[in-house]
């Protein structure tokens, strides 16, 4: 990991507790936001998209979009120049590209440990675990319903993977916490378990609100000030609908400057057009409408292009994943967002495959390449995914955190100075000889090759020797290998116990509910 | 498959038995080669190839190439302008080049069912089956010596996958006969278990011979005159070296108007320098030096610029699959190979893993994405590799067949027609509505979405109360589903005889040797 840094986090109180917490910090590499020396993919023609385009605004205007139960997103609508029917808005040609191109083309994410702050835009690429999954699986435990223990373990793992750059939000859905308190419990963990960025609560508004203000003890106000210290997931309601609970949530975090991604939620076939050309329109038109949205409550409030987009098994409706058509999306809408100039979220290492089998290899290895060469900026779900994002699986996490670093490596290119190109070594070895020991060699193996952290490569004696172990018995190992070393990075005790205090208040001030 | 062809084959004979074994024919649905609708993902900047191409010419020149145990081969580049010194050929800057563009830009390798000859070069795509492994594993067995009887079931398995083009050559050692004898067999096996094109042997110059009589045999001379029917692997001995086993088959070969892959067999920091850049250079230092030699052998030799390449774990010396490294120079080799203005060789469903567990997955994944991305024309070991090469897996094999089915429909792109803008189901359904039952979903969803014939895309429950079955137990079922309704390809039973009578006389005249 030759590009990897490692930084102490520096206090941001003077005080002595702080000092003391300090010294204890381990070392954690992380490597940076990947910056592509690489170009994209740009799979579908200029033509093809010029179309798309069209047809997305003819969408808007024609056919409309739902702002569900929220008078004042209509109001807003009314006076920008939209025709406002019941709570169907049209939105006249031209308008809603004209609000996204208020929305910054990329923008910086603060983190607490500000070394690990990520850049989200332009050639960047930031992975994010896998977010939402109401079950957990494990080699020892089989699947079962998540808990907030569950919960603290990824989150302790995406701190320590060198290839993730984001502790994510609802890595797993902590089922053992009533609904309308977990999001406090999974906050304080991504703030004290972690120093990496993380996502906000958007289930409800005033969860969005309780993340803002928890933040606010984190960072305090003048970081704050400095530039979002959140990217929230923003779904719309697929088809063209944006339900009042998702745009509340995304109210809320606009107004506190923290920023959002737009993201339609489509399984092809269900909840758009049966063909990827169409599910493109209807994903830009949401797109469009939704960032639109965004900036009529907050001009300039940061805000990434999202497509979460998969197909579907036309026998049994079930979503299916790696699929050639979620890819042919993954391009397209990757070049939409380019020629709209805002960051773009997509890709992940999807599946569909009930255990870290081999489907589930091939599943997500063909999401994660789409993904990375479709130009995503900010990657979801990019390492713990299993059976359609309804598990998350302690093995596939370490599993796919491991793959990300060859996305690390890919997106670098190839060098190609005089080192690279190695003519001394040609010259030295000539015909019939062999590279292993020359000085070129000697001078560049430590950084020349990718190397994986779980797989086996031993020979098959050795290996058989080993136990003959499967995928899922190495990840196992490494999960515990890894646990094993964890250590919290330092908090400033004050801080930590403010948010304890903020959260026994909140949790003090409602009943508990469980739907 | 909606592009799927079926043809009865038309016997070349005329006589009454013919007729006969032609009744017998049963249907096997083929999808035709690939010829792309997408661009090619051309990863390296010009600037790199320009230098890259500059330094292959160097390598030529300065330091030269070694044709071994070959006095002929050392005649033909001293008469064509090449600085002979001992085995050494110094080829001066601009020769090779010059050479190579006699070599067609693409050419058809014809099949003994002409529905089934494959185009190779420009925009297409021929997946061939895996190549050399002494080893085989299934479920049942677990790993052993391959036998003649594994070699045949791989040959109906090719025969009845829809994806795969090409029958492929020593799909794995059948090590119970003997080194010297099983050329002939495995050759009779391609010829009556299968319609589709094949590979010859390479193993001695006078096993190349065999093959050639053995398609005359086949084929008729007339059908040999209108273009080569087999593509045989010509590796080069890397670093720069031409033995005499290897040139001999393909001079053979080359007067026989048979194609040849010419292809450098390199793990990385091992056979060529440690980085990309390197091991392009030498790559198409090498390619330059064997595809023009073929042009001094026969002017207008259909050949293949090919590159196996992999990379190496610099602390065990294990070679490692699916790597970024390997990638990269899948890349670079392809955009060498288009302006070099030949066919493309490599890509592969390649990985390390002894099991067809999720590493398996994983890697083969990353190694089939980037060989349809970076344009190959002719994949081999395209399904069935495990254990690097070590290991024909009979499961991995379907699981590979299948996924191959991704990369068909990839290739296509996607259609972007007023039926694929789906204007008409965006306004039936329009926002919250639901698209299973619209008209425009009720047209399309047959071709809508490729459909794994392996993976499981069922609900939790349904898979589990089906016996919560992983990919490897999933593929074992698809294997016998595909074995159980495999029957011959109807052949001229002449012909299958005076096969027999060749083989046996071929067989009677040489002692058995096992090295």
């Amino acid at each position: 990991m030759g590009d990897a840094v490692s930084v102490r986090r520096r206090g941001r109180s003077g005080g002595g507790a702080a000092r003391r917490a300090e010294r204890t910090a381990i070392r954690v590499d992380v490597a940076p936001t990947i910056h592509r020396g690489i170009p994209t993919f740009d799979m579908h023609s200029d033509e093809a998209l010029d179309i798309i385009e069209h047809n997305a605004e003819t969408v808007l205007e024609e056919i409309g979009v739902n702002f569900v139960d929220n008078p004042a997103a209509l109001a807003l609508w009314r006076d920008a120049g939209a025709d406002i029917r019941g709570e169907r808005v049209h939105i006249p040609r031209g308008l809603s590209r004209k609000l996204c191109a208020m929305a910054p083309a990329r923008f910086t994410q603060l983190a607490r440990n500000p070394a690990r702050s990520v850049e989200i835009g332009g050639d960047s690429l930031v992975l994010a675990p896998v977010y939402g999954p109401p079950f957990v699986r494990d080699i020892g435990g089989g699947r079962r319903y998540a808990t907030l223990a569950d919960f603290e373990t990824f989150v302790k793992l995406a701190y320590l993977s060198p290839w993730l750059h984001h502790s994510g939000g609802t890595v797993c859905e902590p089922t053992d916490v009533p609904v309308n308190k977990r999001h406090l419990d999974m906050l304080f963990a991504h703030m004290t378990l972690s120093d990496k960025p993380f996502m906000g609560s958007v289930t409800e508004p005033s969860r969005a609100q309780d993340s803002v203000e928890m933040c606010e003890i984190l960072f305090g106000a003048e970081r704050m000030a400095q530039g979002p210290v959140m990217t929230s997931l923003i779904n719309v309601n697929s088809p063209l609908t944006f339900d009042a609970t998702m745009m509340g949530a995304l109210e809320v975090y606009a107004r506190a400057g923290q920023a959002c991604i737009i993201s339609p939620f489509i399984v092809g076939g269900a909840m758009a057009p049966v063909s990827v050309t169409g599910t493109l329109t209807q994903v830009l038109a949401e797109v469009l409408a939704g960032v639109a949205y965004s900036q009529l409550v907050k001009p300039g409030a940061p805000v990434i292009f999202g497509a979460f987009v998969t197909s579907i098994d036309m026998n049994s409706g079930a979503p299916t994943f790696g699929t050639p058509e979620a890819a042919q999306i993954t391009y397209g809408a990757g070049q939409l967002a380019r020629r709209l100039g805002l960051p773009y979220r997509s890709g992940g290492g999807f599946c569909g495959s009930k255990l870290p089998d081999a489907q589930a290899g091939y599943e997500t290895a063909n999401s994660l390449n789409a993904g990375l060469l479709a130009g995503v900026n900010f990657m979801l779900h990019a390492c713990g995914w299993l059976e359609g994002g309804l598990v998350a699986s302690f093995e596939k996490f370490v599993m796919d955190a491991d793959q990300l670093g060859t996305l690390h490596k890919l997106a670098q290119g190839a060098p190609f100075d005089d080192n690279a190109q190695a003519m001394d070594a040609l010259r030295e070895v000539g015909p019939g000889g062999h590279f292993l020991g020359c000085d070129h060699t000697q001078n560049n193996y430590k950084q020349a090759f990718w190397r994986s952290d779980v797989f086996d490569c031993k020979p098959f004696e050795t290996w058989a020797e080993e136990g003959a172990r499967d995928t899922q018995a190495l990840a196992a190992q490494r999960l515990s290998d890894l646990l094993a070393r964890y250590e919290a990075p330092p908090l400033d005790p004050d801080i930590e116990s403010q948010l304890r205090t903020y959260i026994e208040r909140k949790k003090a001030s409602m009943p508990d509910a469980f739907i």
